[in-house]
């Protein structure tokens, strides 16, 4: 047997205990994949004492983190403590310069730091991998960086979250508010106290830069991503997505057009009909579109300890099998530089849901707005209410600029007649 | 800039030149994920004059085929030629027998072979790739290989065949007849003028072994894989299966027991609320399940041009990058032996359809013999008809043993009052 790959993991939380667990479980599975054992030959985590359910004798541990590239003799860097600075970004910089290779579960270091610590990875030899990173066990980074290499990629998008799917998922099947299935969410572990990093988008954002970077081939832009989150999202707006034929999914969808990337990560309103309007609770969907390939669909739980672990360890066995591909599918120092096409040129269908004071005129004020910008409409609904109650009026769109939606709507929200600020959710069409 | 990956295609149909034409289209994106430029030296096929859409200037031809292994200064030879012997499987021997580069889009001769080759590729350094055989365009060769490679894989199963898929999926809209369906399918050009490959299963039963071998790390065992087409499925179980609240799809599913492998191609009823149920026409789905990672989905197209050809070429991409994988992901002189397990032990619920003569007493026979068997029944759909013309029974049972059912269903086919053999189509629950 080969000399084994011997590692060290830095954060032992749900992610780090099962990735331990998993390379005691299948050590000899792995060790027949890749034709020499993984050894797990130091830890670092903050409280020694915790019960973590895997045996960890025979294994160092390192009280700071951040010493554990210096650590002789180990091969592999396995960071899974988080967030885009402090110890996560030392110990991934520090292992990188010392020409260590290095496998990362965390998103927000990839998505602000991913060029730049891809040229040190590059420049040392060494290799920083991160399928974890995105859409959990789903292999979705090695598909893009390899599977589907032979391919122009026009678009990817998904679902990249599961905390807003599941969110959103109940809100659709109970009928309740966005605010009581979040604390119940939070209640069964499905989203976390501080939930903001979830439900405002950036979690998805963090991880549709990454999955730019590899299907367009440019460097990680993921100050340029437009985010809104689903706080905003109503009970009423999924009620009438489902009337129009629609489901309402918090996607991110990246375009890559003459003009340059689009990056965009916001509610949608998408078809009954498309495959993605059906990805349930906390599964998370990536779509890629080749220009031989066509369309192709990934699919798996998108978080949680043995799917995270998965996608940890099949990097791991890459390093171990010898791999050499570009961080990012093309080597670091080529990746283009970002051209951010920014979101007032998006084109496409809108839902709109206004809250009006029952009185003459009002719909004459709004189609006005509307034929003014030259939005046409292509469905609307309205409900009878005792007159003089705020009604809700949902109007569905043909497509148009966004920028001409948003001059409409800052008109819309002038008029006397609004009782609230006009709600937008883009339709998207597949 | 690197030394190219020069390369040699054998086969010049719908394939071979989508292959070209995509190396032409992508070459300077290809030069640039790659470290390095894929250049196409040499081709072979039978027609020499046929335009194929791609220019092929500086490209040598080769007559025989076999030959394209001599050529020197070739890395990898590309067969696209097909069939699990003749030219196909000696090209490839050889080329391999010289320590070159093979990738191939050639299901037959990796289920026929495929162990085989891999010990021959593997003692002489060179690779073998089949991305393309299995699935089109869904890179799910290097997922089961590389991206789940952290799992033990406890089943893989999918729509392999795209034909079969499109024909069902025909007859399940139209309400048409196999026959109808089938003659119009070749007429569009989705099915062969000699179809029996693809609607008899062994097209399907190809890519199971292939699939298996993958997932469980055992030789490939296509003699081992039960097959049924689906001639016999008709327009009257597809309605029936409806009305149960199924589809019918042809599926390949390879199971890893206790006992061992077991793998069948036949066609299935799936509920229609799985996702399985919802592939559409042309399109391919394999769904793998592993013990950390769950169930993960792919989806894409299974066959055509362009998506082959993706796969083709994400194969070359791997070997200009260098990779160093073994080819059904452990050594090929490692991988277990084969531990078939036969169908007999199958157990499942089943759909039966009988045909009887409208009398009394056929029901309490039928019954009898399905309780004989300690077989019980779900559901009953039985239409009225006038007296004494041809009646449908149609039986849903829980979930019983294979051998059990063949042992009732050969006692109530010879009952007198059975019109036609009884139809059994398995149950899948997923």
């Amino acid at each position: 047997m080969s000399q084994p790959l011997n590692i060290a993991i830095a954060g032992l939380g749900t992610v780090g205990a099962a990735t331990a667990q998993l390379l005691r479980d299948h050590a000899d599975l792995l060790a027949a994949r890749c034709g020499r054992p993984i050894a797990l030959r130091a830890v670092s985590a903050r409280d020694r004492s915790r019960d973590r359910g895997v045996d960890l004798s025979g294994v160092d541990w390192v009280e700071d983190a951040a010493n554990l590239a210096k650590v002789p003799g180990i091969d592999v860097i396995v960071e899974l403590i988080g967030g885009a600075e402090g110890v996560a970004r030392e110990l991934v910089t520090n292992a990188l310069a010392a020409g260590r290779h290095v496998v990362t579960a965390n998103k927000a270091l990839i998505a602000h730091h991913g060029s730049e610590l891809a040229r040190a990875a590059e420049g040392k030899g060494g290799s920083l991998r991160f399928e974890a990173a995105v859409a959990g066990g789903i292999p979705i980074v090695k598909a893009l960086r390899e599977g589907l290499a032979a391919n122009g990629i026009e678009r990817v998008y998904g679902i990249l979250n599961g905390t807003c799917n599941y969110i959103l998922t109940e809100m659709r099947e109970t009928g309740r508010d966005f605010n009581a299935v979040l604390k119940e969410a939070q209640k069964l572990g499905y989203a976390e106290a501080d939930p903001s990093f979830d439900i405002d988008g950036v979690d998805t954002a963090h991880k549709l830069a990454i999955l730019a970077a590899l299907a367009f081939g440019s460097e990680v832009d993921f100050a340029s991503v437009h985010v809104e989150g689903i706080r905003k999202v109503t009970a009423d707006d999924i009620r009438f997505a489902g009337e129009l034929g629609y489901r309402i999914k918090l996607l991110g969808i990246a375009r890559r057009t003459e003009a340059g990337v689009r990056q965009r990560v916001h509610p949608c309103l998408v078809p009954e009909s498309s495959p993605i309007a059906h990805v349930p609770g906390a599964f998370n969907a990536v779509v890629a579109d080749g220009d031989f390939v066509g369309s192709t669909v990934f699919e798996g739980r998108g978080a949680g300890g043995g799917p995270t672990a998965s996608a940890v360890v099949a990097d791991l066995v890459d390093v171990a099998r010898g791999a050499r591909v570009p961080t990012f599918g093309i080597a670091a120092n080529k990746l283009a530089k970002p051209r951010p096409v920014a979101i007032s040129g998006h084109r496409g269908a809108y839902y709109i849901c206004l809250t009006v004071r029952d009185m003459p005129g009002v719909m004459a004020d709004v189609t006005a707005a509307f034929r003014y910008e030259q939005i046409s409409l292509d469905s609307m609904l309205q409900r009878g209410r005792a007159p003089g109650d705020p009604v809700p009026v949902v109007l569905e769109t043909h497509a148009c600029e966004e920028a001409a939606m948003a001059r409409a709507l800052a008109k819309i929200s002038k008029l006397s007649s609004m009782l609230r600020p006009p709600r937008m959710i883009r339709i998207e069409a597949f």
